[in-house]
This record gives structure tokens, C-alpha cells and sequence, in this order.
């Protein structure tokens, strides 16, 4: 039995607990997770009586090369929601059956709804959230297997290039060269547009990487993640270029160590919000609270950003095989920013810290 | 008055039109035509009696920058659904309002539509799609501008990596060349993942660059797009490596007569299903019907897919401004495939083909 036949079978015994007779899982990266299916268009029908994959004829090959060979690819001839309507009916008559609600639009939702009662099967339509997310959350050995070697390739590739230097360059060529090195490494892309953010563009956490050139004494956000075998990877380092003015040195100094005890802090029974807060209290008794908009963290996998949500609202407890960045940032308009960023999967009895790039040491006497 | 205060006000008078009293607008690239604002995350409210960006802090400095100054833009301390329901109960009290139902997914709209209720201002939400993708269909001169020079960069792009060869190159080494020059050029990045599918992989319409070398008597489809000031740009050539097999060389030349015949009717006032006609009864003629399987074309502007739809089922009508591609393809499951695609803008008396690459000129005796 392929792994994907697996997860289909654990998300029908979650169905069954949720008293689905079918969910039409529409979202990519689900459909990847339970199927193999890589491509643009496609949905499955995963039901407790029968599941089938519906795409259209540009998927034709690839589909059937990709999916098990017992499950029933449906090649549709332009209407695709009239075969999935039909699929639903084949496969769940009477039953309720789930739509992604996080994933499909509302207009999709109406239309896929329209059809399946057109379909005339007595099935009840419900909105669902989460299924095949919460399945997702806790990653096997091969899924972090991928990660780690996609938070390896960002290692290296950021390695060779702060070999060549910073000053000088623009914020573009940097990210570009960045691009340039994980696909000679053997990355499948990278899992977000890189950010090479230097100076006062720092106080933007997601900057887009511009002309100017890097000059010395700024801090230099860089982030960037790979996909490898389609999972992804995320990290960020701050670098210095040289002497840095005392705010922007204790700024630093201040969101260090407070990733630094962040990191300290993950292990299996923590809470999300629990875990945001062990750094956030650090930078907020330092007074940079405000100048840290964003939550600590985010699961990591098939999606750059998936659950679980390191962040004040998170409800999360972290389980081993979670995987999850922990990036607090302080961002001062006018003077610059640092984030730094790690990549860590929880293990039976802590965490295993998979970015293993250098981190500038930066004291200063302020703090 | 700015283009996109011109472009607000337009939005404005659709509303009326419609019985609106505002439209919430969450779709990014509608928010950019709109505002200006080029991020990741940010709603607008466009109402008879206001209007308000609504963005979080990592965009803080941002947006500021990026919009008009008399525009709102309010910073969220993280609750924007909370804030986009305050928005709307000031900006159209009693009022209907609508959610873009093409964009945002059923669980969002239904939170949104919940938070708007608990405001309690009497507004009515009303399910909307479209509105700002029609004012998108007619580009204005600088939005051509902008496409056009996107269309020339891939032009050049291509070229400078066809003066290297293909044959003994993969497809991934010819994708990564082509996006490295997109970049040298002075692309924003490439509108889409590039497509090089070569032999029988390129049967597959979205195939995924493989590691495969390209061999001689192939035919290699080569699908390329830049964007340029966020405007993109679609191309596709097919290149054939030597001398074809029969069938292949009848199918370019079965996919080009198509093509140049589609070309050729372009005009104000053909409909966009007519004009998938005039290619595919071409190619249906000729005994390729089945393996062409999807439409001919698509509209191309801030997304690389968007209105109008050039298919059997468009139903849209081409108007002076509206820039599309004309892409009819032939794949054959196991030899191999080819599509031919220009981007054209629709004049006043005919079209303006932006895209200037010259394609292969392959005859068949067996046509």
C-alpha cells in the first residue's frame, strides 16, 4: 500500500468521525498529499464507498503516471463540476459530503453545491475546514526527510553567496543569485519570492528585493526557503555590514535572544501561543513589543505557510513530527530591521533545529 | 486625479449601477489595479461614501508609499476581519455590500459576512463577481505599454537562449537559462513556471521541465511569460530539432495554419467563442480535433490568466484594449506536442500582435 493510499485511509477513518460519507478535496497541496497528483486542476473525491481524481485532458498523462494505479483518474472533457457532481452521487448517494470551505471561493462553492443537487443523490453539502490540514500537521520521516534537505539547500546556497560579499551589490542581484544557486543545487524552486531587504528597507518585513546597493553599517534581512521532492523550506538571517548604529546593535542583540529562547523552549506539550510568548516577552520587556507585528512562527511542508500557527491566537500544541519556523523580528521605520529565522522539527523530547546557517553575533553594550 | 483614483471612480459608478453601496475588494491584483498597493495581504472598502485600505504592519510603510495620499489606509493590529467590518458599517451604513465571491473562500466569506452582521450597522452582504475584472478586460495605453515591453523581453529572452542550442541541453538546464535571462533583461520575474517539454513530454500541455537532454528530430515546446511594472506577458514557440516524423511535422503545420487563421480574424466585435472556432475547425478538419482540449486563449494583463476567456464557452465579446493570447495546440500522447502562442491586443480596426519570435516554418507533404 503507497503511502498515499494511507493517508487516504486515515483521513476516511477521520471522515467517518465527523460523519462524512465523502470529502471533495480540492485544495493542491491536499490533493498532492493524497494522491501524488502534481499539477494545476485537479479535485478528489475521497469518500468511504469509492474515491476518484478528476482533472482535465492537459493533466491526461501526467495524472495517470503519477496517481496509484487503482485509483480512478477522470479525464473531464471541459465540465468538470458536472463530473464532479457525478462523482460525488457515484460515490456518496444520501450521505453528507464536505467541501474545502477554507480553500474553495464562495461563487465555486455555490456552483459545486448547484450541481451536486442537481444531481438528484440526497446528498447534504457541508463546509469544512481542516481535515486533511490536521493530518498534515505531524510529518513522517520522509516528509522531513525533504524538508531537511530543502533547509540544506538554503544553507549552502546562502553560504556561497555571502562568500561574494554584500556591500556593493543591489538587494536584487543578491536575491538573484540566491534564485541562481538553489536551482544549481537542485532545488525544485524557491518556496517564496527570496527577500534580500538591507538599510531602512529592513523595517519592511516582506520588502521586495529593489536596485539600490548595500551599503556598510546596515542590517540585511534575507530570506529564503527552497522546495525539495515539493516540500519547502524557510529560513532568515540578519547580516551586518559592518559597525552598526547602538539601536539597530541592541535591536539585534534583543531579537537573538529571543529566538534563542524560543528554540530553547519547543518540545512536545507546549502551546503555540504559549511558545510566541517566551520571545515576544523578551522583546516587549526590552520595548521593542510594537516593533514585533508579526506572530513567531508557522508550520512548514507541502505549503510554505501551513498550520500549526505560532502566534498569540495559536491553539495548537506542539506534537512531535510538527514542523515549524521560529522568526521573531523587530522592525524600526526610518533605521532597519532583524529577523532571525529557524527551521525546527519537535521531537519525542525537544526539537531537532534543521537550519544550520551561521548567525552574526552582535552585542552591544545598550542592552 | 491618479489612474487608480480614475480607476476607483469608475468602480463607483459600476456599483450604482448595480445597487451597491460599497464592494469589498480582497482579490490582490483587483487591489493593485485599484490602489496601487503591491503586497500580500490587504482588502479595500470602495464605497459611494468612502473608501479604506486595510492592510497589517508588516505593509505599514509600505502601502503608505505605494497609495494615494488622500486614500485611508488603516495599519491592523492583527484583527483586519474585525476592522474590515468597522470599515464597511462606516463607509455604508444600511447599505448593500458586496464580497468578491470569486476570491474569497466560502469559510472567509462567511466570517466576514458574520463580523459584518455583529457591527450592526444594517448592511445587507451581497455575493459579487466580476466587477473589477470587467474594468480590467479594456487596458488603458500604459497598461499595454507595460505588456508590450513584457512581451519584448521574452521575445529577447528566447532568443539569446535559442543562439545556444537545445539539442543535448535538459529541459531544466533550457527553463533555467531562459529565466536567468527574463532576470538579466530586467524582468520583475516570470509571469508562470517556465515550460520547456520536449519529445513526448511535450503531449503534456503543463509539463514540468525534467532533467531529460533534448535529442534531435523533436519537437520542444517552449512556454515562456515576464512580468514588467506587474504586468504580464505569454508566449509559447515550438522548436523543432531536426527533421520530424510525419505525423509531427502535419501537426505544426496543421497547428500553425490554425493559429495564423485565428490571428487573422481578430477584430473588434468577433466573439470570443467564434474566434475559438475559426482555429479549431482548422485543426478538427484536418483530424487533430481531440488533441486539442483546451481554448485557445485567455486574457493577459496583472494575472496571467484572466478575462476574457477565449473557449467554446467564452461568452465575452473582444473590444478595442483587450489584450489576449492565441495558443491552439495538438498533442499526441506518446509522440509529442506543439502549441503555438502569440500575445495580441485588440485595435480599433484589427490587432497588434506584441509577440515578435519567429516560429519554425515546418511543412508537411501529408497535410
Amino acid at each position: 500500500m503507497s503511502v498515499f493510499a494511507r493517508r487516504r485511509d486515515r483521513l476516511r477513518e477521520v471522515l467517518a468521525g465527523a460523519g462524512l460519507e465523502a470529502l471533495v478535496v480540492s485544495h493542491l497541496p491536499n490533493v498532492r498529499y493524497l494522491t501524488g497528483y502534481v499539477g494545476s486542476n485537479a479535485s478528489v473525491v475521497i469518500g468511504r464507498a469509492g474515491e476518484r481524481v478528476l482533472t482535465d485532458s492537459r493533466y491526461a498523462v501526467s495524472a495517470r503516471e503519477q496517481v496509484d494505479d487503482d485509483l480512478e483518474v477522470a479525464i473531464g472533457p471541459g465540465d468538470l463540476t458536472g463530473d464532479l457532481a457525478r462523482a460525488v452521487a457515484d460515490i456518496a448517494p444520501g450521505g453528507r459530503v464536505g467541501l474545502e470551505a477554507a480553500h474553495l471561493s464562495m461563487a465555486r462553492g455555490a456552483q459545486i453545491t448547484a450541481r451536486i443537487a442537481e444531481a438528484d443523490a440526497g446528498v447534504a453539502v457541508s463546509p469544512e475546514v481542516g481535515h486533511v490540514e490536521r493530518l498534515r500537521l505531524i510529518k513522517d520521516d520522509q516528509e522531513i526527510a525533504a524538508i531537511a534537505r530543502a533547509a540544506d539547500m538554503v544553507d549552502d546556497a546562502l553560504a556561497d553567496v555571502l562568500a561574494g560579499g554584500l556591500v556593493g551589490r543591489s538587494e536584487r542581484e543578491v536575491a538573484f543569485a540566491l534564485q541562481t544557486r538553489l536551482f544549481e543545487i537542485g532545488a525544485e524552486g524557491p518556496s517564496f519570492e527570496i527577500i534580500v531587504a538591507a538599510g531602512v528597507n529592513g523595517a519592511k518585513p516582506h520588502a521586495v528585493p529593489g536596485p539600490r546597493g548595500i551599503g556598510t553599517g546596515e542590517l540585511v534581512v534575507i530570506d529564503l526557503g527552497a522546495i525539495a521532492d515539493g516540500y519547502c523550506s524557510d529560513m532568515t538571517r540578519t547580516v551586518p555590514t559592518g559597525a552598526l548604529p547602538d539601536e539597530l546593535a541592541r535591536a539585534y542583540a534583543v531579537c537573538a535572544e529571543a529566538q534563542a529562547a524560543a528554540l530553547a523552549a519547543i518540545g512536545p506539550g507546549i502551546g503555540c501561543a504559549a511558545l510566541d510568548a517566551v520571545a515576544r516577552d523578551i522583546i516587549t520587556a526590552a520595548g521593542f513589543g510594537e516593533a514585533f507585528g508579526h506572530g513567531l512562527g508557522h508550520g512548514v511542508g507541502l505549503e510554505i505557510h501551513e498550520a500549526p500557527r505560532v502566534a498569540r491566537e495559536g491553539t495548537d500544541t506542539l506534537q512531535p513530527g510538527m514542523v515549524v519556523t521560529i522568526e521573531p523580528g523587530i522592525y524600526l521605520e526610518g533605521l532597519g530591521g532583524v529577523r532571525i529565522e529557524d527551521l525546527v522539527v519537535v521531537t519525542d523530547d525537544g526539537a531537532r533545529v534543521l537550519s544550520h546557517s551561521p548567525k552574526a553575533a552582535i552585542s552591544s553594550t545598550t542592552v
